[in-house]
């Protein structure tokens, strides 16, 4: 149905628009958006027509494009997401409180750890972790403290497949990281991202134990007090995961 | 192009099978979404699986579907949205700890306000303002602010529309509370939602002084002191629109 010449469907094409957006470029010309998106100008600009019309897509201050409030609405409102931030805000709000320090909440999106939501302080150390934002599993304590509470052929099958681009670290480094977190139930990792700074972060488990979601915090290397911010991010975890529904309902 | 014999495009379709998630619910079995939709089941089927493809859409356990991780990655890490967020939110948890109450975070969709953002405490007092949750103009002191600084035009045209389904009040009216509010610089708005709270809300002005979205809090109605909190919101709405950058770039 609706495949043009080239063999890609219309949702093909229409995702390829949304994806056209890099991260932090919120408006684009439609001969951008039409050159990311590998489509002809016409066929761009038909479907962008159609978006529009929805409220998908936008005309910014400009005559730029940009995702529509619409869509982010229709997301927002409905994404399983929305569940686990809202079950986490309050906890992240306590940690951010208590220790006056950025707090991050992640997910696992394949080998990646995705941000869904963070606290930081003016003034607060460096933090990669934008919301909405990756980071490869290997190089965030968020990503371990997830992967190291996935079922075991998961955390195979991701070993399998690990390629640090910058060679530095092979996969029986990550497998040994991975086996620390998991028997400490928690993940730290200093100076990877930032020389100046350590991530600290512990799984939160649903109402089946599974590992769902990581909560963590990114503070400066001179103030890390393992003792006192693991027992806090536990806490906070295990609220969390009280809070969360029973999935799939 | 695509047409189905109805007339209605692939990308209508797709746009109706993503609003046919109502709020609060995140998981719909397949039938479900077709019959909400209003597709045929074998067409529902064909763009669901289009879209799980892309991973827009997800299995949920328990075999419903979701609304998938990926389509939420896009949207929030490319939305005007996220630049106010950021902006605001460390505004909004300075209010949020000296006024120790909900805060809100809001935009103009039409004729209706639209929340981007809460902060709220447990054991705070009700607050129907969800984040991606929406409400009309005129109950909302948020709505208020932010329509009493659209231009004489958005008004007016707002105005014309105005029905209130209740039947309590009439467009004079909202044009008094508007106005009240124009001449005030913020807007509250008594027992409206809730008979025992108060909202009261600023409006923040990006640089070229176009008012784009509104801060505001909601108190219990026993604790309401205009004169403490109204100053704090206009604080915190002058930083949010000194953050947020110039519009179009």
């Amino acid at each position: 149905m609706a495949n043009s010449s080239s063999g890609d469907s219309v949702v093909d094409r229409v995702v390829r628009i949304l994806e056209a957006f890099p991260e932090g470029v919120s408006a684009l010309p439609l001969g951008e958006v039409a050159a990311r998106a590998d489509l002809p100008l016409t066929s761009a600009h038909r479907l962008v027509a159609q978006l529009a019309e929805h409220r998908l897509l936008e005309q910014a201050p400009g005559g730029k494009l940009q995702l529509g409030l619409r869509l982010w609405e229709l997301v927002n409102r409905n994404s399983p997401i929305l569940l686990l931030r809202q079950a986490a805000l309050p906890f992240m709000d306590d940690i951010h409180q208590v220790l006056n320090q950025n707090v991050n909440l992640a997910v696992l999106q394949v080998d990646d750890v995705l941000f869904v939501e963070r606290l930081s302080r003016r003034g607060s150390v460096a933090n990669r972790a934008k919301v909405a934002g990756r980071m490869p599993v290997h190089i965030s304590s968020a990503g371990v403290a997830l992967m190291a509470g996935q079922p075991r052929s998961v955390q195979n099958a991701y070993l399998e497949r690990f390629r640090d681009p910058t060679g530095r670290v092979d996969a029986d480094h990550v497998r040994r990281l991975l086996a620390t977190a998991a028997e400490r139930g928690y993940a730290e990792l200093a100076g990877v991202v930032d020389p100046d700074t350590w991530g600290i972060a512990v799984p939160i488990e649903d109402r089946q134990r599974r590992t769902v979601a990581a909560i963590g915090v990114v503070v400066p290397i001179a103030e890390v007090r393992i003792h006192q911010i693991v027992p806090a991010l536990r806490t906070a975890a295990r609220g969390i995961g009280r809070q969360l529904a029973t999935p799939g309902t």
